[in-house]
């Protein structure tokens, strides 16, 4: 399954190792945070359940391999080369950070350890299952921080990158904190809380406002949120008050937030529906709510949708997947990008974080603190459960509880220190030497 | 399938109109690009085929109608209204401008036809469907049209929004303009040009740079593109360069490409490797492309990744899907959302396009032109084939062709005109003089 969802060279490079004599070779390669993403202090750790899912199941049916098979690139692969791919399966070891953990610049996300070929193809669709998810429980976690204990529900699906992202994004923003989403299936599939009650065609599709209210009432009673921008909003507010309880609030979409929502409220306050809320959407981010909380918007939860879904001002993050080490036969090489900026360091590495910074050490040293890499995937079996959803949402709110009040900030400020190990540092002087011309 | 995949207040709505007895009125919702992407003079419409199978296959399995079941916002639904979920099919016609069309704010990209229910629940996937494709198009285009000619590769699909949405971005790229892709999947699925020879990785795996380099070229004679920045770019330029022929030439990934590209044009030309050619990649996008270009840079093809799977400067757009129009029993209710800036205007449409303008019309009036919405689904069948990848494809580059060149440019330019018929104009006032309060 998804064996050609990747890049090609993933597979040129695979026949070219397998016709080199290289395919018994075990490699190591780390997916790390090369650089934040733009704005960001921390990036959330989410993806994994569909990098383990990949890992598990990942192989080529023979019409797949039939295709590689006819294309210019793998004319000069052999037969056996063929053969090995029908039969191929991930048999390597995954190491990961739980979901829900806050990264830094320079920080491995997850280790692959496997026979170079198996270790190689993966690349790609790892670096898009962990980056995507990550960014958008990032900004959801933005959100939350900025709203003063506010909802923030998720609404992105319809801007999402493919709807299935929408689901994934659906997911990662939980894990991000959010208290809900508007996507159906992520509900079913993941658990996660679903909101929702009516849009614009719905007042429309009937002779008056007053008309789609009372229909609206009727079926969802206490879950009724009345959409009271369609024609004129204050209006709108006065014709959900006059229908009374039971109703949950009324939600704003379009307009001057901060002033309606008062005005919204006055309404809705006079006709003694005090308990009753205010959700506002449209075209919201972090810094849209902060600026409504600050100025005392009369706003009880926020819809986020194209924002979040598309993580709207950092849509990419500088991630990359790198070979760290080879075993020839016993004999480990170390290697490592040494031109310009796009440097990267030799050897499987551990991450050890106590209450005043990060050390990024060997795998193998001992170190204080809570180590992040675990083993997730041992000799191709997973070797227990994932964490639950909860859980992973659960860690990433004590986590960011626990940074510092200016990495949870908005703006960007001074870095968590990420220091490197004496180890990892000879290693990397070392691996500088050998390599040098 | 995929009967979850929308919004929950879609489904919400589904059961409100179910129980207020609305089932049968019959619905025009219409999928419109309200504003242009940012930074855009048209938007290329993309993403046709994702909808069509989505409407084709859209249905719930009895599971999922459980778990609406189960949820409070259903608790006043009838148990009738579950048995119409579980034989739910879409019966509707959908008219969609063909993929590959450039499309200006305000005008339709597809119109949804159908029993009220079945015209509201695809809204949140269709946009998602629509919208993700042709953004990335787009801004393939915008690639493609400042390269002089050069090849433009996507090579994106590790930063696009899950592994899927790159495959679906490399076809959308494809559309734009792109020559081809390095997903495998684009190609075995829609037989896309597949492009790919090697990473960073096989050169670190490998005990020397010109070991590597040899090997590779052993695997792929005259498509090697040895890859020369792992370590020193020129000096790996000299290393290609003394294995000769067969090559297709090197890549470029990091550092100045532009005085680079030249330093490496010098040494494959000094070894008699005139054909060979230069691709670079790395951080590029359609203004780095035309800098690169306009600077002389001796690069003969391009590589793009994470700009545009994301399409990262536009990585959304404001497109909307909104009920124009009613069937009640034969008597038409023409509708539209009046508040603020979210302006909708009512009617099933038409556009007509000339060489001097586009005129958005009634869908029943005649006009000059081309029609650009067309049939594709009559009551819930495919009347023919979708037009293919390499129609869309033409399509797109001979409507570019035939743009003004201010409108080609990358810069914001006067829009194309886009006026409303008389009789859409009527239709227009009409409504807003009904909706008055």
């Amino acid at each position: 399954m998804n064996g050609l969802l990747t890049d090609l060279y993933e597979l040129t490079m695979a026949a070219g190792y397998f016709e080199a004599g290289k395919a018994s070779e075990k490699a190591t390669f780390e997916l790390s945070v090369r650089r934040l993403p733009v704005c960001r202090n921390f990036v959330i750790a989410a993806g994994l359940p569909e990098v383990v899912d990949y890992l598990l199941n990942l192989s080529f049916t023979p019409e797949e391999v039939d295709y590689l098979r006819g294309l210019p690139q793998f004319r000069n692969a052999s037969a056996k080369f063929f053969d090995y791919l029908r039969n191929f399966r991930f048999t390597g070891d995954l190491f990961s950070v739980p979901e829900g953990t806050p990264l830094f610049a320079g920080e491995p996300v997850l280790t692959v350890r496997a026979p170079l070929i198996e270790a190689q193809i993966p690349e790609t669709y790892l670096l898009s299952a962990i980056t995507f998810p990550s960014l958008v429980a990032t900004k959801a976690a933005r959100c939350v921080e900025v709203s003063g204990g506010r909802e923030i529900v998720e609404f992105g699906t319809r801007r999402a990158h493919t709807p299935e992202a929408g689901v994934l994004g659906a997911r990662a923003s939980y894990i991000g904190g959010c208290s809900g989403t508007s996507n159906t299936l992520a509900g079913f599939r993941y658990g996660i809380p679903v909101m929702g009650t009516a849009a614009h065609s719905w007042v429309m599709s009937f002779p008056s406002e007053s008309e789609a209210f009372r229909q609206l009432q009727r079926l969802l009673g206490e879950h009724t949120i009345q959409l009271i921008d369609t024609y004129d909003t204050l209006e709108g507010a006065r014709q959900a008050a006059k229908l009374g309880k039971p109703i949950w609030g009324v939600r704003l979409d379009s307009g001057d937030l901060s002033s309606l929502s008062r005005e919204v409220r006055a309404v809705l306050d006079e006709a003694g529906l005090a308990d009753a809320k205010i959700m506002a959407s449209g075209d919201l981010d972090e810094y849209r709510i902060r600026e409504l909380v600050r100025g005392g918007a009369a706003i009880d939860a926020f819809g986020v949708g194209t924002q979040l879904a598309t993580s709207g001002d950092a849509p990419a993050m500088g991630a990359i997947y790198k070979m760290v080490e080879l075993d020839i036969g016993g004999i480990h090489r170390f290697t490592s990008k040494l031109s310009d900026a796009k440097v990267t360091f030799p050897g499987a590495k551990q991450v050890f974080r106590d209450v005043a910074r990060d050390v990024i050490a060997r795998s193998g040293e001992c170190g204080n603190g809570e180590a992040l890499l675990r083993p997730v995937i041992l000799g191709g079996r997973l070797i227990e459960p994932l964490p639950s959803l909860e859980q992973a949402r659960c860690r990433a709110a004590r986590a960011i509880a626990n940074l510092s009040p200016a990495l949870r900030e908005l703006e960007v400020t001074e870095p968590w220190p990420v220091i490197y190990s004496r180890e990892l540092r000879a290693l990397i002087d070392q691996t500088r030497r050998n390599l040098a011309p």
